[in-house]
């Protein structure tokens, strides 16, 4: 068929002709790439990303590929392989003219860990929360009823020790294996792991457990399948608790942002201080505002 | 070289020859797979996983792979990429002949969060691990120089607060997007977190420091871009340390699992008792003989 092989090098054409601006943001875990670049002087973008490892090819794939030693040790050793190129496809999405939302859309922020002591937090991070004044007009309209109400999965109504849960919206509901709820206090006036103290810890403990036992009675999973976490620095300044399912990878809950509930009240019972006088670490992505505060006073 | 040759052609051979039993586990996510099989009617387990994109090769993979258009709409379109085998590499692990300890661990197994207080880790773990005697062979293969000499990067050769830093295998060492290094102790007889105490804040003082020097001086990448942790329970017993770059999301950085490194200085700075007194969470796999000892407690 011409007209297919035509169209076909003429694709084949489009991305020869392609001329790279700027690497978008890429993952080596997910084994992807997006690239900003012109198309005869047009904006694309370009998406690479290898496919999953069929099981159906296997056979062919470790028959048919060449293999070249890299490493052994012991009864362990580790090889480059190259596999015929149609065992090993790469899948492309090309987005052809592009605009600019296009472009900022896929572009990835760096993160840095910040090193915050309790004076960096008293002088940097507490007045820019305060000056950034985020509304969390949403938060107390799911507290009041005002929206959301048909989402919430368990109420604990007490206003000092009580608390909604309710999916997040990444949870689609339909299987547990990515479950994912949010606890959020009745309590306003506790901004983050900062506030914390003894006084919170009839707080914390009811959350962890009425929070364990409604999901277990609501999803069927049993505390040893749980992460309970709270973020540091919080997407917004209100208490909150994530709950996911172990054996997730659930964005977020890597160590440098998560701090596991169960720690948060062991550490608290040790020493009613622990959150206000420790150097807390957190990764801040490039454009935060705080960031940019911290560069200023040189402290990263 | 026909001795080099030879060897490799063997090595073909080696993977020509294996049989596939059972694919262990996989993950569309990472793009990997583990499969348990048999080399000469010797148990083997292979691990194929794709390689991250790299940014230095875009150009000619864009310009030398041929394109399959698979969908057009509007401003997009997606195709099936073949790109040269030499640019498309497959990272593959061998282990063999593989013990059915290793088959085990590959295979993907549900995780419980085991909560470990102080006395269970006397009473249980501790026994438990005794009992197993896991050899770190390997291990001291490296400390000594008899294996993967050739991957150090950095050595601190002090007996007391000294160490080894290599690539960890899972690394390929081709962009810092998902670097990935192992800080080994030279001092043998650090099991795990619980055995940590005041007497070894100069050996983590010492790993966390040189270890970021290092990385930064080898691959450029500055303090504030990486994630410096250890895990519990570890995957052997021995003291070593991960480095992984920021924004990575690298299996078992999970705030179930690592302990941030200059969290563990700190708290053992102001208790030098901390691992041994505290509660420690971790998640343990179905297969695990040590979640076993603790169901028959009826721990879990």
């Amino acid at each position: 068929d011409t007209d297919t092989d035509c169209a076909e090098v003429c694709e084949e054409n489009v991305l020869c002709t392609f001329e790279t601006s700027a690497v978008l943001s890429e993952s080596a875990r997910d084994k992807n790439i997006f690239v900003h670049g012109k198309i005869s002087g047009q904006d694309a973008v370009v998406i690479l990303e290898k496919t999953p490892i069929q099981k159906e090819v296997l056979g062919q794939i470790l028959s048919e590929s060449s293999l070249k030693l890299q490493m052994r040790n012991d009864i362990y050793s580790t090889y480059q392989l190259q596999a015929p190129a149609h065992l090993n496809e790469i899948k492309t999405t090309v987005v052809f003219p592009a605009t600019q939302k296009h472009i900022q859309k896929y572009r990835r922020q760096e993160s840095f860990l910040l090193e915050e002591t309790a004076e960096d937090y008293l002088s940097i991070t507490l007045p820019f929360i305060q000056e950034q004044r985020f509304s969390l007009q949403w938060v107390y309209n799911i507290l009041e009823k005002k929206a959301e109400a048909e989402r919430i999965v368990f109420e604990d109504p007490d206003p000092k020790t009580g608390f909604v849960l309710l999916p997040d919206f990444k949870w689609n509901q339909k299987q547990v294996d990515d479950l994912y709820l949010i606890a959020i206090s009745h309590v306003r006036d506790v901004k983050s792991l900062r506030d914390l103290t003894s006084e919170h810890l009839p707080l914390l403990r009811n959350i962890l457990h009425k929070g364990q036992e409604s999901i277990f009675g609501t999803f069927g999973l049993p505390r040893s399948q749980l992460r309970v976490y709270l973020h540091y620095q919080p997407s917004y300044y209100h208490l909150h608790v994530h709950f996911t399912r172990l054996g997730f990878d659930s964005p977020g809950c890597g160590v440098e942002r998560a701090h596991l509930l169960q720690d948060v009240i062991q550490n608290i019972q040790s020493d009613a201080g622990f959150y206000q006088s420790r150097t807390l670490y957190c990764p801040l992505r490039a454009d935060d505002g705080l960031l940019k505060k911290y560069k200023e006073k040189g402290k990263i």
